[in-house]
């Protein structure tokens, strides 16, 4: 596993890239005879929306790349590999400039959301629009002329699609204001993460960097699929789980699903799993914007017959054999993968605690 | 020029291939597994957003391609040009969802704003990405299998980017809650009409029937753009001019541009014509909610040296001779392209007074 030090310079690295992509953008806006205004509107969005993250998406197009290649990158293909990780950032972006405006969030990544940023608003809906067609500008600048081009498009489209499905299902399933338990269901739960999040953030990054690499092979593709959507909801349900039983301080931040209504993996095994006593206890106290009512949703997550705890212990060990059974299956030669891509982001997630 | 009776079969025949878009779209979410409600959300959202409005834009495509054919289009050649069609609709509707959310527009087409429905609020954010994301799916299904495939997508993104940067300077702009006039002028009006309208409405259709016919010629598109875009411009002026001027029961609206702090035509030549006396009534009356303030801005449009009917008669005449020169230089063999495609169109448009 990567040291310390080596990650903070992977991340140096590709931080150093987007000042280049952002240049590129601004110059193009700048072409079209955008006046000043609307050019530093842009150039703010772009650097307030894309890079705090923790840009683990946009490192894995990186790090999948070179696994691929058996060897370091070249400059040039460092560069492209960064540019397509950028792009699953900049996507990233333009999801959650909207989505924090669709649930009236407060902050993100340790600042006000972009929205409430003075001046902005409802433009923000604009600026998440600028996001996501940077991502096809950039693609034919620096694309156009590769034979895999319009599968890189085809992803981004794709991947752009189901994720406003899962959100959609989110949005409908959970609305924040009007708490209704029977929406909810551990099937709605699989749908959500593995549409709102696993498409973009497992498989995208490397469906990408396989391409790059040249693999045609559409069962490469499946089996990769196959794969990196259950570990993305393995990923999700970790988040989940973490959000009412990591201390905060390790965590980085307070959870707030309880509150929040949200259709997380815990409530969904609760609901499945509880006496009508504790079935009574979520319908009086879930979404419920008070701490009381928080603290009483997590007494019961941990008491029999729910015990979250102790399933998912259960799930975690039962997810890290399905997939390390999946990765040994996949044939290296007739698919041109390595398993090594896949054991190691199953390494970066495994037993993670925040 | 086509009679009423034939103008309305055609547009009968457009609407018709719009369910079948819906079901293919409708399959297609099914298909992914998505649960009942969120199908059902999907086909209202595509039902109220798509098919209602004047198909201005969706009907160019297939009226371009049968006249660069120069004979009926056969069914299979009628259907891809109105798929095309429809997916100008979709772009327009992903715009107008969006744009009526960020500037609180209370109703859009006769009926009130979709996220003015109960239940949808915010998630028109959501829901616009789902007519965007439409298009892809439509153009990959039905259009994959075409050389022209990549041309189609990128006359999509690039369109999508333009009409971003034209909305965008449009809000800063003519923020309907902080008038500033200094902010306005003829330049900036013109910015915003080519990069909001007249990308997408009127360069847009053209190109993508001369994709389909099989124009290759880069100086073919730039002829087309060279035309379609003043074209496109003259249209919104004429659009500002008659939201003042046109009687309502003509229009077939109220115009509320002045009301609304719009950048119109119309407020850029009170500001570059005006007299100091006549800005200081553009100062304290533009842009504010009120009856009496919108009639002393209208009062003074019509005054010297403003005198806006005037000068809209002129530029009328000036944009019809411009732009027919503009027609008469095509080179018809070197190009491919008919003039006959931009004579249709400008006679559609020219003095129109609805």
């Amino acid at each position: 596993m990567a040291t310390k030090e080596a990650k903070a310079a992977a991340r140096a690295r590709f931080e150093g890239v987007f000042d280049q992509i952002a240049d590129e953008l601004l110059a193009y806006t700048k072409a079209q005879g955008m006046p000043a205004e609307a050019i530093k509107w842009y150039k703010d969005s772009l650097y307030y929306n894309v890079p705090g993250g923790k840009l683990n998406r946009g490192l894995s197009v990186v790090d999948t790349l070179e696994i691929l290649k058996g060897a370091p990158l070249s400059e040039d293909e460092y560069f492209r590999a960064a540019l397509l990780g950028w792009c699953i950032e900049l996507l990233q972006g333009f999801f959650l400039v909207s989505d924090d405006l669709m649930d009236a969030s407060i902050t993100r990544r340790g600042q006000p959301c972009w929205y409430r940023q003075k001046a902005v608003g409802n433009i923000a809906i604009n600026d998440s629009f600028m996001l996501e067609a940077a991502i096809y500008y950039l693609l034919k600048k620096h694309f156009r002329q590769e034979k895999y081009y319009v599968d890189l498009l085809e992803l981004f489209h794709e991947t752009t699609f189901q994720t406003t499905l899962g959100q959609l299902i989110d949005l409908i399933t959970a609305d924040e204001h009007h708490v209704d338990l029977s929406k909810f269901s551990l099937e709605k739960h699989h749908l959500i993460v593995v549409y709102k999040t696993a498409f973009y953030s497992f498989y995208l990054p490397v469906a990408l960097a396989m391409r790059v690499h040249g693999i045609q092979d559409e069962s490469a593709y499946k089996a990769a699929l196959d794969i990196l959507i259950p570990m993305g909801e393995y990923f999700q349900v970790q988040d989940d789980y973490l959000d009412a039983y990591a201390p905060p301080e390790v965590l980085g931040k307070i959870g707030t699903d309880i509150l929040d209504n949200k259709c997380s993996w815990n409530v969904n095994i609760a609901l499945k799993y509880g006496t009508p006593e504790q079935r009574k206890v979520l319908d009086d106290n879930y979404g419920k914007k008070d701490a009381e009512s928080e603290a009483r949703v997590k007494a019961i997550y941990s008491e029999a017959p729910i015990s979250i705890p102790e399933r998912f212990e259960k799930y975690e060990k039962e997810s890290h054999d399905r997939l390390t059974g999946l990765i040994n299956q996949i044939d290296e030669v007739k698919t041109g993968l390595k398993r090594d891509v896949f054991v190691s982001f199953l390494n970066k997630v495994y037993k993670r605690t925040k």
